[in-house]
């Protein structure tokens, strides 16, 4: 097979499908999702059974057991994928809404209608279940979709695709809607990624090393997540409690997440009161601690950082601290060694918040409030296909809306330019 | 002079420069903007002689007419620089803004501030008035500029250069918040088109070789503008007077502009009843027509179009004509041989008015209104970067909104994910 030409066919396939699916309705987009969950709980035993191939071979190719873990489609993985095209089937339909519509001094209406984006390309690692996920994401906003997933998870990703495929098709939406790359030639990355002509959008989801490489190769736009290098500041100001709080959240409810904070700012005038109580909190679950010279002469038990670790995403019970002297010296640390993702200031004064909300350059960024509600479930836009770390487009956790666009219409009655 | 090196230079001074331009407060940007404005005016003369030398320069290089024309600094010119400074100046500062803060189940509130892109890189042709314009409304956003004109202009830049930063020293903002590219070697441009780390955003303006180089060749983003191959289709149940108003405000109100329609689509059913009026109203004028054979038919004085026509912008005293037999195919023919710019249809039919605006798939749709209404001011923007056709990031008409990016603010009271 000629990897390029097969990438062209199903460039064209995609375009040819998302002119249909743009203005496919409401109820037929929701029919194919309720249909694609229907297939998927019927063909339990054929996706185990594709499943079981790519975990043998994962083993024979000696993939570690946090990837085969990853590659595992359990049955709770199967009843979380059918939930989930259940949830997005009834999600709002971004698609065709029309916002801020009024009348200008010509006379003529003018407004802003969401539009889907055409062709989207998701290129992610081992995990089976991010087809489904993406895909339904895809056609709900009325977007056809080119998914390449991991060499390793091929045979599930087909198998799973025939499902999604079947709930196109009882909806009588075309089948190029969706389409599963299968190959496992790499250059089919390259090729995907390089063919403006035929794709708008690449969401790439998987570690640093993918992402990067995507974004340099790319001519397409690229909905990009980097680092997560979330950072919490404790003011001067802070209630203690909240601080406590927050700053135990944020570290500890999931390790290896990428809103976790892996760098803990504290002012001087507060440290002495509740960096001792905190570290010891921190111990007691097994985080280890990096800090300071400062943090380590309040904390005999911390480990001594190095600069290395103010731009580290340990993903792992280890903790960055840093004392500092003022706010501002904060945010020019969050701004340089941060990723701009998240990041969270603990204050009770009004004038600190407001400057940390303005000047802080993140994604999301946070007054009392750990850094683990950055999500797009938590911030109630119903489902999320990634955070983007980026600005341009799409920044934050990027649900529906972040896969439409908005082009402007204009109602008049005859009116003419004078 | 290492241009490599230089750009470089100028990079980084944009991104240190960026930072305080992005949480200067309104009045200090307003400011900079009026000082502007009397900088201008008050160096009429300077402005006059350096403009002077372009335009000698531009007459020994054998620059045409037109050129000339475009790089002339008159009075009036000059007038609306400083006009547009003072709109700028009045208009309403976008950053800061905070949209749908709205508290979600968890109790957290979460809304969306508009926050600066950071570096904007223009990159232009000989018209120096253009240095004003995009530099007041980076400025106005929160952006710091680095400016790249046509080599032809050079002296003129330079002249209105120190104006502008004059302006931004009285209001006591960064100098290099506003950057003109001080050498006319094409690798400046090169150069600057390929270093994300210090430019966030391109805005090309100019031909659409200059763009499409632009485009092929940047690893950052462009906001772009190509063809303004723009569509009028008189549907069978137009309105007879709007459809011929319509029809010759679209064409005739200018002629060298991208929103101008370039390409009449008529319904058969009302062709013989518009189109022969409607010929003689652009003969009379001297619009030459180019037909298909049906219009050539009824308009016996048309000339036969070739099929490069429906695929070519005039910015001239020409139109494509042809007679469709359904509302599917006009929309057909526009989302194949349009630039997706903007696209108008006549009718007094409910249903097929909402299909058209939904079905065809340009930045600017619109129902019974002139084409020639696609545009910042029309719309109620204040003022207009460019008409971007993309549909990543900005679409249609680009105002100061479209210099900025939004990013999550979340308010809490010592929440913590559960």
């Amino acid at each position: 097979m000629n990897v390029q030409e097969y990438m062209i066919e199903l460039g064209e396939n995609a375009r040819d499908a998302a002119r249909l699916v743009a203005k496919a309705d409401t109820n037929l987009k929701n029919q194919a999702l309720l249909a694609m969950a229907d297939a998927i709980d019927n063909s339990r035993p054929a996706l185990r059974e594709a499943n079981a191939i790519d975990l043998e071979n994962g083993r024979n190719n000696g993939l570690d057991a946090a990837m085969l873990d990853r590659l595992e489609l359990t049955d709770a993985r199967i009843d979380t994928m059918i939930e989930g095209l259940r949830q997005v089937a009834a999600l709002p339909d971004p698609v065709g809404a029309i916002n801020d519509l009024k009348f200008l001094p010509s006379g003529i209406q003018v407004g802003k209608m969401r539009v889907p984006l055409g062709v989207i390309g998701i290129i992610y690692e081992s995990r089976p279940n991010v087809t489904v996920e993406a895909a339904s994401l895809c056609l709900k906003s009325g977007n056809a979709t080119i998914l390449r997933g991991g060499s390793e998870a091929i045979n599930s990703n087909k198998a799973v695709a025939e499902c999604i495929q079947q709930g196109l098709k009882l909806a009588g939406l075309p089948e190029n809607a969706v389409q599963v790359v299968e190959t496992t030639d790499r250059e089919a990355v390259g090729q995907m990624i390089t063919m403006p002509e035929y794709v708008d959008v690449i969401v790439p989801r998987g570690g640093k090393g993918l992402i990067e490489r995507i974004s340099r190769d790319a001519k397409v736009t690229v909905i990009k997540h980097l680092d997560g290098i979330c950072h919490v500041y404790i003011d001067d100001a802070a209630d203690k409690g909240k601080a406590i709080n927050v700053a135990l959240n944020a570290k500890t409810h999931r390790y290896g997440t990428c809103n976790t904070m892996e760098t803990l700012l504290v002012n001087a005038g507060i440290a002495a009161e509740v960096l001792p109580e905190l570290a010891e909190r921190y111990q007691a679950v097994g985080v280890e601690l990096r800090g300071c010279e400062r943090t380590c002469e309040l904390v005999p038990f911390a480990n001594q950082a190095s600069s290395e670790d103010w731009a580290t995403e340990y993903l792992a019970p280890i903790l960055a601290v840093k004392i500092v002297d003022t706010m501002d010296e904060a945010i020019l640390h969050i701004n340089r060694y941060g990723s701009h993702h998240t990041d969270s200031i603990i204050t009770e004064n009004y004038t600190k918040s407001r400057a940390f909300l303005r000047e802080v350059d993140s994604s999301s960024v946070m007054v009392n409030a750990s850094t683990r509600f950055a999500d797009g479930f938590e911030y109630g836009l119903g489902a999320e296909i990634g955070i983007s770390t980026d600005k341009i487009h799409a920044r934050g956790p990027v649900g529906l809306d972040g896969l439409t666009s908005e082009k402007y219409v204009v109602l008049g009655d005859g009116h003419i330019r004078q």
